[in-house]
């Protein structure tokens, strides 16, 4: 007989795995297009082994989007506490969103479609503006250090540079191409020092 | 009595005023997501008014990526017909592209969005992927001519640069934002200078 605990309950799935297929499938159908049902089809086991997890729907969202914006909030805040001018608390903030961006694509992915439909999307939406925000101020106040170009507005940079990052969600794909760190660098070259030699 | 010409037919839409609202409701509610039921009733028209127009919900697609493609190769022909150094007709070809967007920014924005279902969404990608591979044969070039910095991979520079231009869609509004030739200027700065001063 085999040493190996019994397989008792839901095999195969906690609730970590459940929402990596559920984030999945948001991603390729839209999160709208998705049901409950097509997801317990992708999982292999039933509705109700699915809701012994999670309670709904809505809820798998939430835990997605969290995840995705936890990650940026952690370097927001990193980037508040930081001494120094703004253009490097800008640089760090742009470097670690792009880490974050590597380590939970599809959560970030998935965080970047959300419409604002549900509560929970405009809850999401909500602290993304916030979010962004703080990069509008850290260009103004580099801006008035006279770090960043003056011929550039502020609000448009600041737009461009988050546009840039959030653009990786379309073509990076962690296994396949540079590493992480290295994306990050070639983002701030770019960004901060621009293609030209 | 009235002197306007009676109205016959079917009234106030042509197939332009018709490509427009379907290409609107597309992008809000997805291609996938929206029938030819929804459309007539946004137009308040009948089905079979519609199809006086065109024959399918495919022929819109079709009719509204390539307006958006169209465009993009036009400054794509533009380019490559030009003289010089490859520097300049990268940059002539971000600018033209930014004007393309601002001037057809719901075609474009649905262009972005296309995931390849149909057979008309994977000859749009592989018109996209066409246009990708000029712009990194640029970058490769302007890098091989010492005007792009040698500590970037020219594939990377390449998508991030046209990941900046794409990001424009998600928040852009002609309307409401700065003149469509300022933003590519904001953009050329950016992209080619970079942020810092």
């Amino acid at each position: 007989m085999s040493t190996a605990p019994a397989r008792r309950g839901r095999p195969g799935y906690d609730l970590e795995s459940l929402l990596q297929v559920a984030v999945k499938l948001f991603n390729e159908r839209g999160y709208d297009g998705t049901s409950m049902e097509d997801l317990s089809r992708k999982l292999g086991i039933t509705k109700s082994a699915i809701y012994h997890h999670v309670p709904s729907k809505e809820e798998l969202l939430r835990l997605a989007v969290d995840r995705a914006l936890d990650g940026l909030f952690e370097v927001a805040d990193e980037t508040t506490a930081l001494e120094g001018p703004a253009i490097d608390r800008l640089t760090h903030l742009v470097r670690g969103s792009v880490l974050v961006l590597a380590d939970r694509l599809p959560f970030v992915t998935l965080l970047l479609r959300v419409r604002g439909n549900t509560k929970i999307e405009r809850a999401a939406l909500a602290r993304r503006r916030e979010f962004d925000h703080l990069v509008a101020d850290l260009v103004k106040q580099a801006e008035s250090e006279g770090d960043v170009r003056p011929d550039l507005d502020p609000a448009v940079a600041a737009r461009l540079l988050f546009g840039t990052v959030n653009s990786l969600i379309e073509w990076y794909r962690p296994r396949r191409d540079s590493p992480a760190e290295d994306l990050a660098d070639a983002v701030c070259k770019m960004a901060f020092e621009g293609l030209r030699a």
